[in-house]
């Protein structure tokens, strides 16, 4: 399955069950991850630089490594083989060699196949700040092998599961129906469920490849979401699926939401092993902080297409955390 | 005096005498080299980094100071004020910090004024590896105060004198009669002559700002000036001014340029105390070797609008190198 990505340049994402797994990567300097290095180190051809695994490593020390390494090898292209951290330090990388150099991006991980994998956003850490340094850059492709989602961890898994239930939600898709019920990643219809979140994430983009619009409307849940999962000990997915309901809870006190909408989405994330509901004990006061300071705008919500850029009172917030 | 770049978006040069000196830099943080901030601190007004004058500051270390600094003052706006380096250094910052904030080149020098506060094409030293990382990316706007050129050093005035001189050639320009007389800062037709050379090079960007095309003229004099400024103890301006005779002298022998704008633009270079011969004692294998390996391609030449992208043997140019 091929998707065409509208861009300048054109590019296509590659949906393939083993594409690469069978075949091995492109030629080109590697980028890879440590547990992905050790698990699949005989699909590499050439020279490659392994980063450690973990978001702390997205740092931009690690991109001054993989700087001094692709001058080194003297490369012309970037290959990126692992889940986000990976792909974001070789985008960044990518971009500014010699000014910018062919990428191809090839995530292993569910979050990265179907949202950091597309779309250009690259950034890494700078000090405590996130993504403070980035660019947005397309690939020249990207090549998704489904294989790979075999040797995930059910965290791992459900980390990607949320973002793919936020599409569903965010665009009112009928796809929303099938996470009522629970979802595998050998399903015979998981593939299909990648395909169609690649296409609502180009969808996106192509419309808003900068990143000054409707894109904003991947923010749903995430408004919440960010400030509790820098709070409390949860995974990406586990904090946005609750800043998703969450989120969509304040919305139906707003009147922007149907109470019917959220009680569907909170069925599909508890079908599918993702909570619903803050951690005990997390301090509302600082999730409220956090919230304020948030990079992408001071208490904004995203809900759908037509509302992405929702203002909403502090203390209309502040009362709905605290009766939460 | 006002040029438009059309690019998108569009943005403007001002050339204006006292526009800095007389009213202090615009508000946003300052990327300063340490000369200038010697001379000129009184014009900035809120945060800023100083950055050591001289080309091997231009590194990715430098760069890394700079993005912490950034982050630290929570900046959206950056001025590049000083040279090229600061230019370079202030604007590949400038484009990636937050995925890129607005930019203003305030440049200092006469180099920096017509040829790199214009264009966008910024970059910073890989270990030894010149510009080997970096974007292109354009400014707001661009700030030219003329009255900064009379605290150059004549030395690097010559700099600035030698790529204006090369634009006159490369376009077959009128003013390329100016130059047969000694041109000195104060001159009252210097300021013309600014806006002169800002206006070839904004032609030139306009038509190809991704630089894979006219945009290379630009290498005229530099495919055998660089490899000579690598190995002899000179300026960038002298060594181009070496450079620009000895191509076009190739240039005659292969039938593309005529003799006489060869001996014109002798007379020009030597009237402005610039050199037209090689060093003595420059081991002319190595400038061989070194034009081989030359980054923008190897024994390529740039003559004209129409010529530039001129492969010629590598026998012919020993020959040439070795009774020259």
């Amino acid at each position: 399955m091929i998707i065409k990505v509208n861009l300048k340049p054109e590019y296509d994402i590659k949906i393939e069950k083993g594409i690469i797994i069978n075949k091995g990567l492109p030629e080109g300097f590697v980028v890879v991850d440590s547990n992905i290095f050790k698990k699949y180190k005989d699909l590499i051809k050439g020279d490659f630089i392994i980063v450690k695994a973990g978001e702390k490593n997205k740092s931009i020390k690690s991109y001054l490594k993989i700087m001094e390494k692709l001058a080194e090898a003297d490369t012309d292209k970037i290959i990126a083989f692992g889940g986000g951290v990976v792909g974001d330090l070789a985008g960044f990388a990518a971009s500014t060699y010699k000014r910018g150099i062919p990428l191809i991006q090839v995530p292993t991980s569910l979050l990265a196949m179907i949202d950091a994998s597309i779309g250009g956003k690259n950034g890494v850490n700078l000090g405590g700040k996130k993504n403070y340094a980035g660019t947005i850059y397309q690939p020249e492709k990207v090549l998704i092998d489904t294989l790979f989602l075999n040797s995930l961890s059910k965290k791992e898994f459900r980390n990607g599961l949320a973002e793919m239930i936020k599409y569903a939600i965010v665009f009112n898709k009928p796809e929303l129906n099938r996470f009522e019920f629970k979802v595998n990643s050998k399903d015979e219809d998981f593939g299909k469920l990648i395909e169609e979140s690649c296409q609502v994430k180009v969808g996106i983009i192509e419309k808003d490849v900068d990143d000054k619009g409707l894109r904003h409307v991947l923010n749903f849940g995430h408004t919440i979401g960010h400030a509790i999962e820098l709070l409390a000990s949860l995974s990406h997915g586990e904090a946005i699926s609750i800043g998703m309901v969450k989120e969509l809870e304040l919305g139906v006190e707003e009147n922007l939401i149907d109470k019917e909408k959220l009680e569907k989405v909170k069925r599909c994330l508890e079908k599918n092993k993702l909570p619903v509901e803050f951690p005990a004990n997390i301090d509302k006061e600082k999730v409220l902080e956090l919230m304020k300071k948030d990079k992408k705008g001071s208490l904004v919500f995203a809900f759908d297409e037509k509302n992405y850029n929702v203002k909403i009172e502090e203390e209309k917030i502040r009362k709905f955390l605290f009766n939460s």
